[in-house]
């Protein structure tokens, strides 16, 4: 596959969710802010990935001076957040002016995996897009007005990130208003009427989101599970 | 609320996910075996809470010596487990012969707190039922035979343990045969024609059932957060 390669991680938390001032993206683990861990997983997945890191306007020089003192050396360009993750998105996605391929990623997520970036990708350069998910380890109930009842776990899928597109198919999608139920890019993709292929992801690759989330990666990113 | 109160503890896996010869529930978390966390939880969210454990029937002597390794004194009466998780907690339900309510709880969720316990038994005890349930932090999609959609996660539980009921209710719901789609005890007293009340669980109310579940719980172990 010879054609170009983008990664655009999603940085815009506020990490309200975390009871900390400092957002969840430039938490240190081992040492190290999240978002650094999660910018060295495509790098080293393939150094030829050219990436697109989206911060809100008032964290940029934040970042800059982290990686000045953590002497981080990932070339990366910078694009400027919006008010929505989809405003978000869709603000990396202008940045970028060749066709190609783009992985969209949550920057809370630094336990993705190499084969997993790397296959989704592939799927993605193969079939137009690849949505990571992994299946349900618990029942799941669907809760409606009068009640909730049972459903088949084996139907569901749960979604994580990278969300990897062709470039062209993904900005035409992002190209329209935002939409209540745009929770994520395959929503998107979804809405301009294309269908959604999935590939495997890992429970490995968590959203940092809660303190819970937090310690486990701690433990994660001690035993160097992110190095495969 | 002055009525008898069980849990039934089904420790009836066989521990295949986990790669290792010595099933989950017997692998010590912080010097002490997974299942004996979990039956404390119950035992100190209220002592009067009677136990019932169940166990395969070839497991029975290998617990028992782990009870006097540990000095373990909580007392439990064992019911021997069957072919299924369906069929294990008919057999624990069988040793009951009061009226009350009985928890029903996996014996590999040690991180359940008392307060998600007295809750569910309270429920329970009001409306019949209470099964614990947390929402999904992903976004869903339901899979079908030419596809996948996105699905409003906001409409969807991931079902937790324990599950609480009157011992009426759910004595005459399993007084059935097994269905395929009895994926827990929610499943079997809906099929009965009960609704069902949830309550709110905990994202620390794991199931440990793969390799990094058992590297999170030492986590969680060890920072005494099951102490709440």
């Amino acid at each position: 596959m010879d054609i170009p390669k983008y990664a655009i991680i999603v940085a815009g938390g506020k990490g309200n969710r975390m009871h900390s001032q400092l957002p969840k993206q430039f938490i240190p683990l081992v040492g190290k802010p999240v978002l650094m861990h999660t910018i060295e997983r495509f790098h080293f997945a393939d150094p030829k990935i050219k990436i697109v890191l989206v911060l809100p306007e008032h964290h940029i020089k934040f970042w800059k001076d982290l990686v000045k003192e953590h002497h981080f050396e990932i070339i990366h360009q910078i694009a400027v957040g919006g008010t929505s993750r989809f405003q978000s998105v869709k603000n990396g996605l202008e940045t970028i002016k060749e066709d190609g391929l783009v992985a969209i990623h949550d920057g809370v997520r630094p336990f993705i995996s190499k084969d997993i970036i790397n296959n989704a990708y592939q799927t993605a350069y193969e079939k137009g897009n690849a949505i990571v998910t992994v299946s349900l380890k618990d029942s799941i109930r669907e809760v409606h007005q009068n009640g909730n009842d049972a459903k088949d776990r084996s139907k569901f899928k749960l979604v994580q990130t990278p969300q990897t597109f062709n470039l062209d198919i993904i900005k035409k999608a992002y190209n329209t208003s935002e939409k209540s139920f745009f929770t994520d890019d395959a929503s998107v993709a979804e809405a301009s009427g294309n269908n959604i292929n999935l590939v495997d992801g890992s429970y490995y690759n968590i959203k940092i989101t809660t303190p819970e989330d937090l310690q486990i990666a701690e433990i994660f990113a001690k035993k160097k599970w992110n190095n495969s």
